[in-house]
This record gives structure tokens, sequence and C-alpha cells, in this order.
């Protein structure tokens, strides 16, 4: 058994990924830390849990982590994690850290985005953990940065056909749509039911700091340095993302061929689905699993390609792929834990 | 391993069947049938379940689904399944129907609220299915009448209480919230997001055919007559349904000796759970499960005891409990396939 | 033109009296408080009146506000408003409150429910604002306490009925539901999005404090000490109010005598609409307005009333009666500037 | 008084359309159609307007509407309007109609996109009724081609770029999402709450109707041929729209001058409300109005502008801007009937 610990764990996306250990059976959940509910039992910050995990959450000891676990889980503030990942490391454990702080692999990139970095030794080994696409790297990683919400459902499509050299690299644009859970469980304004009901708007237009990190992976497959418009959205929903990307080809190809290069990619990972022409994927497909249902379509008289795709944000965007991070760096089969079929509704 | 057929299968309590037996171990899915969606794939109904489900619909046809199955849930409107249930048991099936016409075994009380029975002789054998209170009829139970949602949130509260005797039972009245998807995947103005979003309204206001089916279980309980008022109204939220629970009681008695009273009856049953004092229950901990979550107030000031039971209008109210009275029938755990541990959110 | 005050502008209820007194052909907004908008311009905290409100925010200083305005409205939290009134009253204002501080004549009452009242001498003095039924004291008084939102919509459909002595007093039950305002617009993990959607839930069961308030108006109409139970509830949606009430007539009555009782009370008042037999309220058609929409039902078999009643918790329930209060207190109509056309959706 | 008539009355922009001439103080509604609620009140249909609305639904009757009304809105399915709309001319009533029937001037466009067309003689005199573009030609107009809702949300900012060449034609794509009213008040799935709710995705990507309809008017005002890629969303909520509108700038101009530009066009207009930089439009300000709020960016890295622009789409995208424009057609301040202070939550 992996004994598994969760720093963070009564946010969103910790509380996701204490389900899917929960019922993931390599796993046993050795602690829980919480600074909010620190002395009480796991199922007081969520009830749905109650007799299902009976952890009773801890204040943050890295030492005891180290010890008591085999892997950490970081669903952390940016900068508290690289404070804690190079004792975690040396104690002997595996960190997967959900924050950005080891997304990056080039500081640079990472202080103009965010703050100074204090273990900038670390960003060269640790492995950016988008598992469709660097999976190697992640089966032998001792640290994994678990890639944003947006640059999952934005990078995922659009990978393979950078890397086959398939689209002008001048010409992409990202318009996301982010359910409410992805701005955290921390009350502010901006969640309040009232505000998000009826409420459609963009925010950090050009601006967010998940821009920087897809262009980062971009470059590095397209082998040269890419650039892309990104503007997120907030949707009155608890979970979900859809991401609608513009690109123009880079020459006449037709929708089949676009089609056939993402399958081609992702013909054997189970989490990737493409959706049947004529059916877009929707988020309420994908809810509450690590799926990436993805569609494609051709607006030929404008010589564009529109991709699209849906994630849960907390799953596949979150939880979802920091559990299949570790069950890479395992070695287990990625779906192991993540298999639950999908609701209806 | 059980072969299953479920008719009716892309309704939303036959989805969430088949949802639920898809991650069943001991479960193989036979046939699904349904009239809008024959000779497609299960999955064109509901793509959440892509790549999971690759049955394909087919029509109605009872000699098929009797031989290709060792039970048939039967997910349709009422009336149809007395037209089927007798020549699928003759073929050795068990038969699980969610509709009303198995719940009655008077007769004369399923014909004062529905319309004229075609098959009493099966009402005498049939069972009603709320598994947590008559479990052993129903393990060796031929045919099963899966209680109606509204009587699921509204009976495992109150039925140790009348069964102890602690209640006034001329006092009892149930006010009920029920979530969208218990008026069914049909589109109807009443369903209309538009219409549903900021609305919250009374429906079938004291005369919702519910209340017979709960006032039958609470005679049969009490040994004696019982009625009681009851109200549904309509939640402005897909799955989930709460009831609050007014009742006088039968002489002084405290709020702990309640409380025991619930906690005695279902004290080895895994999916009843009684919720701290000061914490009531909530649909959003319930929601996709098989969970009766129940909470106890008493009003000292008015002498009246206050009940709140959540459930999941299609789980536990529906889809789960069918699943749950399943095992019970084959002699299986009552959870399996039912032991997904609940989201945060 | 009257000189119309608002302190604390910039919560829910304050927002809409501004919306209101915008509309409203013989008022001039005099002054905005805000403690978190002081010296920025109100449309900041709600850009959708951007163009219709420039009025700038402003720290609370009484003494301006005395001289500056004919009307304050108190929009601030219990305990405030006592210390202010007094000042406001001697500088010539009249007062509209909307805390529970001017809402009890019997400070022990208050007391009990909140805090030690400091004003007591005001109490007296000051008038339940509950516009239909305390209209001609409304008309001369100095200061009204505005009714809370949960007292407006169960004692509309009562009071006609306790009056006319036709209910059981021993038997009153309320069971209300409240949309998401009225929790205000601070933010807390009560109020975010992903806790609110898909949740139903009671709170503070039997122990609201709008209990005593509703009991003290009974109390009073009947002559008699009236106690009855009260359970709110929470429901996803950002406006409006559903109250069901359960009450055993005094005697044999017909439905219709009932609905005679309550229309013949409300024979000549506006906002009251009395819906017609089988078609229950809907907070959906009160969305935005004053309206407050009743529907009665009588459970024949269990010799019980069920009321219904529906308003916009902040519409009737807040801002849209303090503005029909301070019609009355001025002498206007009191539609004058509430008789907005409601939205169909 | 204006005599105005409204075919589709109980639909939501026909239902819309009579809130607004309810309250508007030169209007009195002469007749209102409806196939569904024929002979029945119109608030038997909408009873958020009981009180308010007395008028009776009838069967559609040119000959009577074309003697009774001296303005007719037709808020009907394509095709009818085209039958209709010669024979209210003939009466002497002027039309404004909400379908696509005559917003094209060339009937070939209008022919591709939806189907033959039998009053082609019409379409050189009927007028696109976009109010800030085309205010001269409506005011003198006997018949309007109310603009789609899409098209009023993408033109409004693009129209004023467009004509002042600071857009690179080539380079136009626009991201919309819409509230699920803009499908409809007849039930389907798609509008069916459990299918909407926790639901984000594209439709009819690239292919929708209203993109023939804005690079009609994108041409125009050009003065050469325009397209543009197209992708609307459906967002779960009930009203409002918002689009985002990607371009790149023809030339080096920095975002204030964009800015200027807009704000020029609108100075005197006073539905569209210009953004301050770093506040983009939301849903939410503009619900229930009938305005257009509008936010600029400039995503310097890429060389693009961003556009964001938020509307009602069944106020300033239907009812309101019917109103509007009826309010031009008969010599009336654009505001009247259309300055309702607008709500804040």
């Amino acid at each position: 058994m992996i004994r598994a610990a969760v720093a963070g764990g009564t946010g969103y996306a910790g509380a996701e990924i204490i389900r899917l250990l929960s019922g993931h059976p390599q796993v046993q959940i050795a602690a829980i830390t919480s600074r909010q509910f620190a002395g009480q039992p796991f199922d007081r910050a969520f009830p749905s849990m109650a007799g299902r995990v009976s952890v009773v959450c801890e204040e943050m000891n890295p030492e005891r982590l180290g010890r008591a676990a085999d892997v950490v889980f970081l669903a952390l503030p940016h900068k508290i994690p690289m404070a804690l990942a190079p004792g975690l490391l040396s104690s002997g454990c595996k960190v997967i850290d959900l924050s950005a702080d080891f997304r990056f692999r080039d500081p640079a990139l990472y202080e103009a985005a965010y703050q100074p970095h204090t273990a900038k030794d670390l960003l060269r080994e640790s492995v950016y953990g988008l598992c469709e696409v660097y999976t190697e790297e992640i089966r032998t990683a001792r640290i994994v940065g678990n890639p944003g919400c947006y640059p999952t459902s934005v990078l995922l499509p659009l990978v393979p056909l950078v890397k086959a050299g398939l689209l002008d690299l001048e010409s992409i644009v990202a318009d996301s749509k982010s359910g409410v859970s992805g701005a955290g469980r921390s009350p502010s304004l901006t969640v309040h039911f009232c505000e998000v009901a009826e409420s459609f708007k963009a925010y950090k237009v050009a601006v967010h700091r998940h821009n920087p990190e897809m262009e980062m992976v971009l470059s590095r497959e397209a082998g040269r340095s890419v650039t892309m418009t990104f503007v997120p959205h907030l949707v009155p929903m608890s979970r979900g993302m859809l991401s609608t990307i513009y690109a123009r080809p880079s020459a006449a190809v037709s929708v089949e061929a676009v089609r056939d290069c993402i399958a081609a990619c992702y013909s054997d990972r189970p989490f990737v689905r493409l959706r049947p022409a004529g059916m877009p994927p929707d988020t309420l497909h994908v809810r509450g699993t690590n799926y990436c249902d993805i569609g494609v379509v051709s607006d030929e008289r404008n010589r564009r390609l529109i991709l699209m795709s849906a994630i849960d944000n907390v799953g596949k965007g979150a939880a979802g792929q920091a559990v299949q991070n570790m069950n890479l760096m395992f070695g287990l089969p990625e779906t192991t834990g993540l298999d639950q079929v999908p609701h209806a509704l």
C-alpha cells in the first residue's frame, strides 16, 4: 500500500484528492493537513464523506509527513510548496505539487509571473505533470508540478497539432470558461452565489498566470517560441471547464487529418475521448471525472480550426490528474482509482 | 455474474441504474431497452458514459429480456410494468419495478390513486422495497416494488418512531422539496431551465400520489390507520431531496431518546447516517449516493419534533435503492456496487 | 421632493432601496453611506446602475444625514440603528430601520433574542412596518421598524385568519424557504456558489430570531399569547422566499371561506395577490417586485389548512416594503415608485 | 397613444415586449396573439404580470390586427412574418419583426441561410433595426427587421472600429455565450434544467445562422466583403449574453484610441456603456435592461484586440431593441419606456 498524505486537504482540490484516494485500492491515507480544520475530523469540513473518511486533520508538520508518507500531495497556495518540497524529498517522499511552484523549468518564467523562487535547484528536476504528454518523465520523477486547469484543457488538444506542425503558431487564441470551484473554497465576493448566478464575464483578460505556463509547453513542443492570446471566463456552475481554441492551420489540412492526428496521439490513453463530429464536448459529460473530451471543427470559409475541450477543473484539471501522476510515479496502471463510471446528470 | 436488464434505460432513473451496474463487480448488463434510442448505442443518449457502457439500446421485447436476464429493472411509466411483470417472472427473472405498480399490497389503494390494476395476484407477492425496513422480505422476493423518492425520504426517519410508538399519529406533516430530475427527462415547461431557475413552489399540494404510499407503510408499522399531510415542492437544482417532517411526540420524550431510537433501528445499516446535533442534513452531502442523512430537532416550546432527511432522489430515491434491492435479492452485501466515495462538491 | 438617505447602501437591501428611490418620482437621493465603499461612486459597488446613480458613497455621519435628509433608511446590522435613531429623529428626520432594533414594542422580547436595547423609549413610539396590517399607525409614525423577510411572508397570509378567529392557535407550523440574498452580501462559506448549488438544507431549526417577531404580531392580533414552529431553509437561488404554513382550522371552515377572509382583508391593497385555486404561488412570479402572492389549500382528510406565500426577500421582504413605508409616512400613494411591471423570467 | 399589438406574445421575447409596453407611457396594448393561449388571459401564461396586464390572448387574425394597431410586433418563428407583413403594412401598420425574415436586404443571403423568401419586394424597403447604427433609416421605416441577439452583441463593439478602418478584417473571431432563454420557451431536451445546470458547451460551431447576418453588416460598414468566425455557446443562466471578440488591429493602435473610437461613436446614445479599464462587462450588470456594456483590452504581446460586450439577450438582444425601434419609428425619445433602473442582483 502506498502511504499518501494530503497537505491542504480541506480546499476543493485537496478534498477531491482525498475522495479519490479513499477509493484507491493501493493507497492508504496517512495524513491530512488543514490549517482551518486542524484537530477536527475531515468530515467536519466535508460531511458528504461522513462514514467514509475518518482521518483527523492536523497542522502542517513536514518532518512528520516525511516519515508517515510515501507521497505527499501539496494542495497549498503558491510559495508554500517551494519551502516544503526539499525537506519532503530528503525524507524519501515523492511530491506532487498542485501549485505553480514546480511547473516551470526556467525560474525566470516563474518569477516573472509569480515571485522569487527559493528552490531553483529542484526546478531542474521537477517534471511538468501533463500525464498524456510527459508520461515517461513522470514515471521516474521524484517531484511533479501538476498542471493548472486551464493549461490542461488548452494543451491536450493543441499539443498533438503543434508537434505535428499543423498550426500557424502566430494564430492561437484560447477562450476558456471555468466553473466557480476554480476560484477555490475561500469566501469572497467573486464566488458569492448572488454575484455568480446569472453572471458571465471574462477576468484577467490576456494577463492570467496560466498563459505563460501554456506558452512554455507549446514552445517546448514546437521547438521555438510560441505566444498565444488567452482569456478566461467565469461560468455560473460549480465544476467544469471548456476551452474553445482558434488557430489557423499552417497549410491546407482536412478536419479528418486534424482529428486523426489527435486520435493517434492519444490512441492508448484512457482519459482522452474524441467526440464524434457534430457533437461538441460538454462539461456535463465529464463532471466528476478525469476525462478530457475533445472536439474539432474546421471553419473552411475563414481558414480556421476550432478545437474544443471539456474537463472537470477539479478532476482532470487538478485532483484527478494528481492521482494519475501518482499512479505513473508508482508504476500502477494510470486508471487505478480513477475509473468510476461518470454520472448521467 | 448476474445478468441484468434495464427497461427504460434512457430516462434518468434508468441511466443511473446503468451507471451503477456498470461499476458493479457481480453484474453484467444484458440489455437496455429504450423506445427513443432503440438501435443506438446507450452513450448517444448519455455521452458521459462514452467508453464505459457499450450496449446498444433495443426495443422492448419481454421474451428476449426474460431469456437474457436474471433480473430486470423496470424504469418505465406506471401501467406498463404490470403488463410485463407476469411474463418476466414466468421466464424465471426477478423483477425490480420502479413505478408504483407493485408498491401497494391492496389493489384498492393503487386503483384509487392510479388506475385499474391488471396483475392483482402479483400484488400479494410483491414486496415494498424500502431496503432498511423490509430487508428480510426483500431477500426472498421475486418481485419488488421500488419505493417512490418522497416516501423513501419521509419513511426512513418516521418508521422507527412510529414502530416505537413515540409519535402522535394525528399530527404528522411532511414538507418535502425535490430537485428537478424527479420530474423525469421528458421535456416540459415545468422543467425548462428558465422556468426553474429562481423559482421555488409547491405543487400537487396535499394531493400527490406518494401520499397514500406513505400512509400505507405508516399504517402497517403503526398497526392502525394513519393519515398525514404531504406537500411536495420543486427546488432549482438537478438532484436531491429534503423532507422536513413535523410531528407531536405521543408523550414527553427527549431529543436524545428520539435520536437513539432512530440510531438503534439503523445501527447496522450502512446507508443511513444520523447527523450530529446542530448540523442538519444537506442534499449536497448525499448527491450521487445511496445515503439517507437524518437530523432531529426538538421544538420544546411547541411540543413538536422536527425530523429532516436528505437523499438523492435519483440515488436512494430511485436507482440506488433499486440496486440495493437487487443485492438483497441475490444474497450480496447490500453495499456492493454502491460504495463510491461521495463527492465533496 | 423628499430628500432620502440610505445608510448601508452597498448591501443587497440598501442597494435595492437605492434602485427603487432612483426611479421614484418624489424622491431625490441625498446621501448613501457605506463603510466599504466610502469615497467611491455607488456604481463601483453595483455596476448595473452605472449611468443611473451618480452618488458618491460616504462614511456615516449622523449629523450630516440629519441635515441632508427628510428620511433615512437604515440598512445596517442590528445594534447600530438603535444608536443612530434618536439623533436622526431629533434632527427632524423620519427613520425607517431595516434591522430588528425597532420591531419590538416590548424591550424584553428584543433583548431575549438579540442584545440589550439602548433606546427603549423609542420602542414605545416605533411602529412595526407591516404595511398592509399597520397602515394607519405607519402613516403617522416618525420611526418604523421594517419587518423581517420571513415574518412578512408568514404574517401576510396568517393575520387575516388569526384576526377572524379561524385558526387553532396551537397548531401553526411555518416551513419557509429563502433565496441566498437573505444572507447578505458579506462573503462566507454559506453563500459560496459551490456550497449552495445543488444544496438544500434547513438552518437555525426552530431557533431563528424571526420566530419571536412573528409570535409578537400573531399574539397582538389574536389578543392572546401565540407560539408557532418555524423552520427556515436555504434555496439555491438569488432572490425569493416561499413560506408553506400548516394550521388546523378552529372549526369546520370551507376553503372558500378562508380565501374570502384573506381577499376581504386585502381587497384594496395593491401588493397582495391571491392566486387562483390550483395555481400555487411561485417565487419566480414575484421576483424583483413588491408583491406577495398567496395560495390556500384545504387538506380535508387531515383537517388542516395549507397557506403558501411568495415574496421577493429583497423586495417586499426588505427594500420594497421600506419604500412602501416611506410612501405611507409621507402621504403618497403606496405604489409610488414601486409599480414596475414584473419580469416574465 | 400608440396602439401596439404583439403577435406571439407568450414566448419569451413577446412576453418581454408586453412587459415593456405595459409600462410605456405612450402605448396601449391593442392585442396579443398566441396560438397556445388563445382565449386565455395573458397572465395565465405569465402569472408574474397578474394584475398588470389584463389582455386576453387571441388567435392570429391579420385583418383584425391591421385595424386595431398602429404597430405590430411579430415575435413569431421565421417564415410566418414574411407572410403577414405585406398585409399589415397595407393596413397602415408599422411592423417590427423579430425573426430573420426582414433582416437581409439581399434575398440570396436570406435564402442561403433560411428558406425561399416570399416577400422580396419588402426586403428592399425594410431596415435593419440595429438602433445605434441605423438610427436615421429606422426613424422613417415602415418595417424593421429587429437584429438577432448574437449580432447585436457582436456588432455594437465592432462597427465603430470597422467604420474607422482600425481592424484587420481577416482576423475577426467572435466567441459568444448565451443564456438559455435564447432557445425560446418551447420545451426540449436542450433547455431541460438537468441538462443545462453544470453544462457549458458550444453548438452550431461556425455554422450558426447569425453568422451571415453579422457579416452582412460588417461588409456594409467596411465597404468590402468581410467574413468572420463565430462560435456560440450555451451558459447555465436564464438571461444574458457575452461576446468576446478577437481581432488584429490594422495598424499599431493604442487601447485608448480604440476606446475613444467606440466612445465617440456612441457618445450621445444612452444604452451603450463603456466599462472602465480593468472592469470587464458582466451579464449580471445588464440583466433585464436595454444596455450594452462594452470592454476593450489590448493584448500587445500578440498584437490583438479583445472586445467584450454584455447584453440581455431578451432585452437589448430582442424585446428591448424592438421597443427602442418603435420609439424611433414614432418620433419618441429612444429611452421612453426603457428607462427602468437596473437591478442590483
